[in-house]
């Protein structure tokens, strides 16, 4: 259980103790695995690209057939006054959408929201700097352009990934790569195009905004990637909200380029802190 | 919320009415919808065939991860306890193990164990004389073999399955069939062998016993099953726990056989109840 006494959390209906928010066990997450969310990362009282966020969570929720409990206005009210609350420098909301509590422990109703707050920690300079090692896994979300609860295959690979000494695991269907459990992906071909798979994959409010900030200095696009292509990359980075854009310098026994992490990866990520950076300023206005 | 308040149910260690059972919102089935479960029928005292559920709860939590934290032979124990208490004729008992609460919110920690126990509704004996309809949907669970909380898929299918007039769905990949979200498919072809799709299913145990008491009769056994085959078939049939043996009499627009339940299904189903009730008996001893 989160042991932080201080943080506030809003569970079915109003602002509680984050140690004090409880879910009755009939609750559709805990019976079926099922239900929507959403991370949003917060510098101070700014959650960065809001709307980005919302949009994706009421995309997530429609197409599960789930009903918010609160207008969109409502949520972004309710957000604000936590974070208000809360009071943390740089933080993870995590807004949840449940199927509620089922009389017949299968059949959605009214759905529960749940918000949560904590500190949130990026990744360290030295992963930056040296790049990670990721592996590779014949998989495809169910319905990948829900965010979903459903991490059952992400989880369960955990015990793989560290077995190999590696950071992550990246999803491909033969050959045909789209998405990390919790990123998204990204090669950049030796003539600099920027390309993350268009395919099977949750549209990243990151990997949108890199999408744009990369056309500004090359050719960016949208298209199939498969493993072969990444052998043949001049760079390779995941994208998220937590850890922005994070070089990848091995894929299972495959070096990438030289093996550190390239120019146009590390100038993407300067450019997204710059653009992060100036979401805070004009909140600050 | 369950508003049984006489029922009881195991939560986090202890016994506690059934409206009291609550976990906090850090644990990994409702922030990552991570977790297996069981479910037995319970007849007065008897849950039947209580050691081939205990066998596959084990072997889904083994297959996902997650530490029991109690022996199978305590389990059992607070199995009988729970039943005692709650003094149910006919119910179902439902086990459930989380991935526990995660600190990071993904990694899974000590697990959570849950039992909960409710009245059970058997098929309705109209149900079992006219035959149900169903539909098809091309999916195939993610970790077949384990029996985990996420049904993301079939219960976004809810909807369709009621639009078509039709009772349950059963999965495919590209024609070849596996199962329903929560039951076991049989047919039987027009030589009156008795078949179930040998991959990608659940391993459950009414369709062992089933395959066990078609043995006696007919030819009975596992083996590749297309759409092909069961428009081809003289009857289908879907076995679980709760529903015994159901009669399917239409697939998508397919009728199947005469359109009414057939005579090798029906003496199954009365096969199947027959040794349900010697379960019963030899407890009584």
């Amino acid at each position: 259980m989160q042991s932080n006494a201080k943080l506030f959390a809003y569970n079915l209906g109003g602002v509680v103790p984050l140690d004090q928010a409880f879910l009755h066990i009939s609750d559709l997450s805990i019976q079926r695995g099922y239900g929507v969310f959403d991370f949003v990362k917060v510098h101070g009282n700014t959650p960065l690209f809001l709307d980005d966020y919302l949009d994706r969570f009421l995309s997530s929720a429609q197409q599960m057939e789930l009903q918010l409990p609160l207008s969109r206005e409502e949520l972004k009210h309710t957000i604000f006054l936590l974070v208000q609350k809360n009071g943390l420098e740089v933080s993870g909301l995590k807004m949840i959408l449940t199927g509620g509590y089922s009389d017949d422990g299968f059949t959605p109703v009214a759905p529960n929201l749940l918000i949560t707050q904590h500190p949130l920690t990026l990744p360290t300079q030295s992963k930056v700097e040296n790049g990670i090692k990721i592996i590779t896994h014949d998989y495809v979300r169910e319905i990948p352009t829900a965010k979903t609860i459903n991490y059952s295959m992400g989880i369960r690979l955990i015990s793989q990934i560290k077995a190999k000494g590696a950071e992550e695991v990246l999803y491909h269907r033969q050959g045909i790569v789209s998405e990390f459990p919790r990123c998204n992906f990204f090669i950049v071909r030796q003539d600099n195009t920027v390309v993350t798979p268009a395919e099977n994959v949750l549209p990243g409010v990151t990997r949108k905004r890199v999408l744009e900030i990369a056309g500004r200095r090359y050719r960016a696009e949208q298209a199939k990637v498969t493993l072969e292509d990444i052998a043949q990359a001049k760079e390779a980075f995941l994208t998220s909200t937590t850890k922005r854009v994070l070089p990848i310098v091995q894929v299972d026994d495959t070096i990438i380029g030289t093996g550190k992490p390239g120019d146009v990866s590390l100038a993407l990520l300067q450019d997204l802190i710059a653009l992060e950076e100036e979401q805070v300023s004009v909140a600050k206005v």
